[in-house]
């Protein structure tokens, strides 16, 4: 991401951020405070704490003891509690949710609304709009708001179907708030935030499985979303996991996303003469035990597990997240996912691989959002040729080209 | 690696790298000149850039010009051509192979040395010290040493065999040059090596695939090596190849190692009646499209094909390398490779992984343990206890568990 900066701009944002790292540890400072810990000039530390002002970041106040001492009174910095707050919106299959966060990387508030398959790419970002409308009424102050990242369904690469279709939500929604906006695959998005917020919180090396109607998942690696040269990295549910197997949709065969997706599921299920249901159904049925769901899920998950062995071989995760519709089956489907993963990995490596599920739940892949704007930069709109450059739309996978 | 660094010693890095970069881009500068381009505090600037001739890095001089003028003549800093020395030194499974680059990051020697399957660890580092004293003669100088990387043969994480080898290696090598040792695995420096100065040289996502007696590799992720959770990534060779297939030295069963390796290539080779041969003449006869060695690499071949697409899949890489004994087949290797990458790709991908053979030949890793230096820290002796910690010699697996 940042092959784009030259030295000088990433050490003006790493000053910004320690000024921003030191008020969050030491509470309000002075600027003489401020300089003496963080070893800049005043010039710069001057310029640097200005431009935090300027943006809303920082407030200078001078506390009421100040004001009755003589002389000149001193300032006070402190953290705008209103500031970089940030939103991340998921335009999911046939749903959308929104979530948003303050300075402190807390989460301030979340919503999911679904709507119809009909409902076309603007009214699907006039509703998020809505509902960030609504978030904002509660809690949020939109004009300390510093970036949305928004998640969409398909690969996220210049070259993919839908470049076009991500440069327009950029532009409707950068246009609407006024910031930069970033668009990721939303599935890469709830692996980032699972090692963000989630049951991965603070583990540096995660791989996200999601099982769901497509199965793909994400790739945190040393603690940040990892894109791949082109963008198309975390597509797990394209392994070939049936050599020779049907067809998939992606032109491939016999991959993962036709033995252990929502829609092969439920063909198992049926074709072993179970009832007509949907997934929630069936997986209920395989947690309860009840046949052939259980089976079912089991075989789906053996092939899950191969295939996520060949991967952590070569990744080496200390944390492997399974989410999706699939995993509401419980131990049906983790068990035999964590029998032939084991069976799968290098000896050495078996203890040291937890298989955990995700606990994020449907908002995983907006508090993703967030968390790619945050890990960017917690000031991207302070740098606007950066902003219109990624306000274009043409997605993070754009920059690793 | 560097979460345990504060963010005031990451800044001061940051700082002399800039300050190193500048020089390094724009040849001698003064100090003013030096203030105006990067933003420091004329403090910080004069305290950096006094750390900086006091290590070595940096020199400082009166130009002739500036001596004619009246005044205070104006000093001119420059990058020390002598300074920034690194050592990279490769203990292999039967030679040591040791290189040498300058603060420009060229390579100024490079040497290659087989021993015998009796030589114990002290007589290893012994000949990797004469081997060094021999480079220097030409063209080191020792005393401009900033650290060494070592590869060794095996995993590196805490728990596995082999910690107190690693310990000692970088205790012995540590006092006699009196610098901070690395250590890490020798295929994953040699990974490294082809993205920093191989066939992938500049590629910022790369695979690396070592067929060699043992099977194994590295993955280079955003320009970085990347280590897994507990050091245990590019483990390539043990990817399930063959389900149920034969016992593999690591406890498994079926791996890519009992399919692909030198020992598994020769064993398939007498077994189609091939005669009696070391590697070399096999490859070299598949080479030349003779039979039986032709059909068995590219059996070999197509095995690994199937594995590196699972792993294309989930990561993503812009470049796929293949080194090792076995590469020197050629394209009796790598067109059965191919054919099997691409059809285990999912089609989106296919036309943007590219697969080249290794360019480094035996002295890769030795260049890995230097890219590992250069990558970790440019100026690493300046930081005691950062490098008395690495001086452990626990290896980078650790920093990372």
């Amino acid at each position: 991401m940042q092959q784009h900066d030259g030295p000088l701009s990433r050490l003006r944002r790493g000053h910004e951020e320690l000024v921003l790292d030191l008020l969050r540890r030491h509470g309000p400072l002075s600027r003489a405070e401020l300089g003496a810990r963080c070893g800049l000039s005043r010039t710069t530390l001057y310029d640097i704490v200005g431009a935090l002002v300027g943006n809303g970041a920082v407030v200078a106040s001078v506390p009421d003891a100040e004001r009755r001492r003589r002389g000149r009174p001193v300032e006070r910095l402190a953290l705008n509690p209103g500031a970089g707050q940030a939103i991340g919106i998921d335009l999911a299959r046939r749903a959308v949710h929104v979530a948003a966060v303050n300075v402190a990387h807390e989460v301030v508030g979340s919503a999911s609304r679904p709507h119809g398959p009909d409902l076309d790419l603007a009214g699907r970002i006039a509703l998020a709009e809505r509902m960030v409308g609504e978030l904002a009424g509660d809690s949020l102050r939109l004009a300390a708001l510093s970036a949305i990242g928004v998640g969409v369904v398909g690969p996220v690469t210049p070259s993919a179907d839908g470049a076009a279709d991500r440069e327009r939500i950029a532009e409707l929604l950068g246009k609407r708030f006024g910031v930069p906006v970033l668009v990721d695959n939303n599935t890469r998005l709830a692996a980032l935030a699972e090692s963000v917020w989630g049951t991965a919180t603070g583990a540096q090396d995660v791989l996200y499985l999601r099982l769901s109607h497509g199965v793909g998942g994400g790739l945190v690696v040393d603690g940040a979303l990892h894109r791949g040269a082109h963008g198309l990295s975390g597509e797990f549910g394209h392994i070939t996991a049936v050599p020779g197997g049907p067809p998939c949709e992606c032109g491939g065969t016999g991959c993962l996303e036709t033995v252990a997706s929502v829609g092969a599921v439920l063909a198992a299920h049926r074709a072993a003469g179970g009832a007509a249901a949907d997934i929630a159904d069936v997986t209920a049925a395989a947690r309860a035990g009840e046949q052939p769901a259980a089976s079912v899920l089991a075989e789906a998950g053996r092939h899950v597990g191969a295939a996520l062995a060949a991967v952590c071989n070569a990744v080496g995760p200390g944390v492997v997240v399974i989410g999706g519709e699939l995993a509401a089956a419980g131990e049906a489907l983790t068990e035999p996912v964590r029998q032939a993963l084991t069976a799968g990995l290098m000896p050495v490596s078996r203890p040291l691989v937890d298989l955990r599920p995700a606990a994020l739940g449907e908002v995983g892949a907006a508090l993703g959002g967030i968390a790619l704007v945050l890990h960017r930069s917690p000031l991207l709109s302070r740098y606007p040729s950066h902003a219109s450059q990624e306000g274009q739309g043409d997605g993070p996978g754009h920059d690793d080209a």
